[in-house]
């Protein structure tokens, strides 16, 4: 038993500190973007890193400022430039590095372009200590009547077009 | 009690209409949209309309397909094309119409914005059920150790650079 151990050990113990300076080496990039972005003035200090295989497919930082563009946050910046350099719209082949915990919107996206794994450093919490956030009243109305009902027949009228 | 109830039906029932009619409107302009966009290929069939005061800023459809961008829902495009065309990035004074409930990233980038109104048709589970949709399996890690701390220190470190 000791010497399966052991063994076990020794097999697998240099992989989990590879791994581990692979992510890391990603994450520290990631970081020096969010750094970048917030000393040029571009955005707030986020940064993300798309990686394909082992190699850098883009480096990103938050653009809200630079593009006048409230989505522009780094990981949606970061997926969108991946896939225009790709030439693809499915990163199911990459993995995003993020300085930190994304948001629910740049989570949706990372899920829709398919990326297959994420690693984040800072917990989306600090930010929010820190300030890096904002408060605002959204009224949310739901349509009744003949207009919802034309919006619910969309996707059986166009459901066709679209083979799954 | 009676002549309250009538005075009241007669002050406030005209104004009901007219915002229903007004809703319907810019509702029935983002569905024509999704089918729009759904006919010339450009992504699924999506639309959203970003109105300032009673006019249309702009009049969007999911642009994924043709953009190469998965991040291209019409909700955001809309967005980003409304803070183009309007040069500037706080959309408060702006409400949205969507064809359907956005997803949790077109809430976000809604949120993001500072929308300050959402309508929609239909609801995210009858696109669901008509198949747009996508399940991928994303694993998550959370950076340890060194980097982490290195991640956290980032708001911090940045802090002064964003007077709230």
């Amino acid at each position: 038993m000791f010497f399966i151990v052991i063994t076990l050990l020794v097999l697998f113990s240099p992989v989990i500190p590879a791994v581990q300076d692979r992510d890391d080496k990603f994450l520290e990039k990631a970081i020096e973007e969010a750094y970048r972005g917030a000393e040029c003035g571009d955005g707030r200090p986020f940064g993300a890193v798309v990686v394909q295989n082992d190699g850098v497919v883009v480096s990103c930082h938050n653009m809200v400022l630079r593009n006048k563009d409230p989505t522009a946050h780094a990981e949606i910046t970061a997926i969108r430039e991946a896939c225009q350099k790709l030439n693809q719209i499915d990163l199911s082949d990459c993995e995003i590095y993020a300085s930190c915990e994304p948001c629910p919107m740049c989570l949706g996206a990372i899920r829709f372009s398919r990326i297959k794994r994420l690693v984040y450093g800072a917990k989306a919490e600090s930010a929010i200590v820190a300030g890096f956030t904002h408060k605002q009243h959204l009224e949310i109305k739901k349509a009744e009547g003949t207009i919802a009902m034309l919006a619910e027949q969309l996707f059986e009228k166009t459901k066709s077009m679209f083979p799954s």
